[in-house]
């Protein structure tokens, strides 16, 4: 079509077994549980269903991103595509809280703070200490990282800022090439190019919650700008239900 | 070292469910089955115990040594390392054999003629027809090849040319690096490299069997030799067991 360029697919990896306990978890690279794992499955049979078939794969270098998009491909029939990996679609770091629970953290710090570190879009939790259980600083898949780009903390500003050079070098031009392209993260960075992509104010992306396991498809034209704002989830009965579960995890 | 470069291992698809029934496979895309996933993870742990530990992988672009990767990847915690496929990886291409009953094949064909399409170096199996229920012929992931790069059929002499062009221009670049360099794929793509790699001859070979998911390493010379001629498994009792009963399939 004139004016369209590639199509993008945004998928939020399922649930992880720190989901479930309720526990930030930030750049901590805990696996899916089983629940994740059948969401996963669920989002490879959407994408067959709607024959929304990915020529290439971006995927986090966390494991939960990267098994969502090995079962979802897998179950699509599309395991054989390219795979890029990056760890700026990583999750947002979750600096000290990382580990903690979030209802404990709730109760400790008190709502306001609580929500100003969940959602405010420039003020990032406490940094973690090198000495931390869950610092990365001795995780092997950073160590050729020049110490100024591994963050103790980040706000969503932040992983705007780190998500978004590798949007423009990496992933745009495999949609100027035409191809379907699949983008497997997480709830901060894919919020990120969603506020990117649709132009969210920094008040308004607050509110925005992206369900897991369930693809969420961009048109977009030929300056990069959605044809429709907000893209279209494959499901989107259950993306809103999701959406609104979402956003009261930690009650 | 001096006159080291990069560290390859070679690691070959666990047991799949057509591997289970005796069909001959070639670029038919069958999954593992359990048995071939917990030799994958098996591999996977084999590469965690001896510090052996990837920095990037290649693999065919067939489910069963993607699957494998993938596992044992998972299990050494290298999940998160840089991915690349080919077909130029693949299973020999079985032609019209593909789907067939090995045990069958053997009775209606005669051991001289099955150990012809099974070990001869020069010898391919006749050619699959386009209309045949296992030929790959409107497979989405060969679609942008040319007719003349679509094998209908392949000997192991056909193997090697074909694998070659992505060892000099893909793995090499990747040791010349120095980097411990994962191959994911198949008895005789495998078969092929490590002729290569071994200046075995063209009789040796028939009778070199890989036997499935034990890492092989091969530390290479500057030359791209290897330093130990036949590399090593990392668990060499088993392998010396597993490649006497690949010998002896279809028996």
């Amino acid at each position: 079509m004139e004016g369209m360029t590639g199509t993008l697919v945004l998928l939020r990896h399922g649930e992880s077994e720190w989901n479930a306990k309720n526990l930030f978890t930030g750049w901590v690279d805990v696996d899916l549980n089983a629940k994740g794992e059948t969401e996963a499955r669920r989002g490879g049979e959407l994408l067959k269903e709607h024959g929304l078939l990915p020529d290439v794969v971006h995927t986090s270098v966390l494991r939960r991103a990267i098994r969502t998009s090995e079962i979802a491909l897998h179950t699509a029939d599309r395991h054989w595509i390219p795979v890029k990996r990056h760890w700026r679609l990583n999750e947002r770091h979750y600096g000290a809280l990382q580990g903690k629970d979030k209802k404990q953290t709730l109760e400790a710090y008190g709502e306001e703070q609580f929500m100003l570190w969940r959602r405010s879009y420039d003020v990032p939790p406490p940094p973690i200490e090198d000495g931390d259980e869950y610092s990365q600083i001795a995780d092997p898949r950073y160590a050729d990282l020049p110490p100024e780009l591994k963050p103790r903390s980040e706000c969503l500003k932040d992983v705007l800022l780190r998500a978004l050079p590798y949007w423009y070098d990496a992933v745009v031009p495999d949609l100027r090439a035409g191809k379907t392209v699949l983008v497997a993260a997480h709830g901060n960075s894919l919020r990120a190019i969603v506020k990117h992509l649709d132009q969210i104010s920094d008040e308004a992306i607050a509110k925005l919650n992206i369900p897991t396991g369930i693809p969420l498809r961009y048109d977009l034209d030929d300056t990069l700008r959605p044809v429709t704002a907000g893209g279209a989830y494959l499901d989107p009965e259950t993306a809103k239900e999701a959406a609104a579960a979402v956003a009261n995890q930690g009650r």
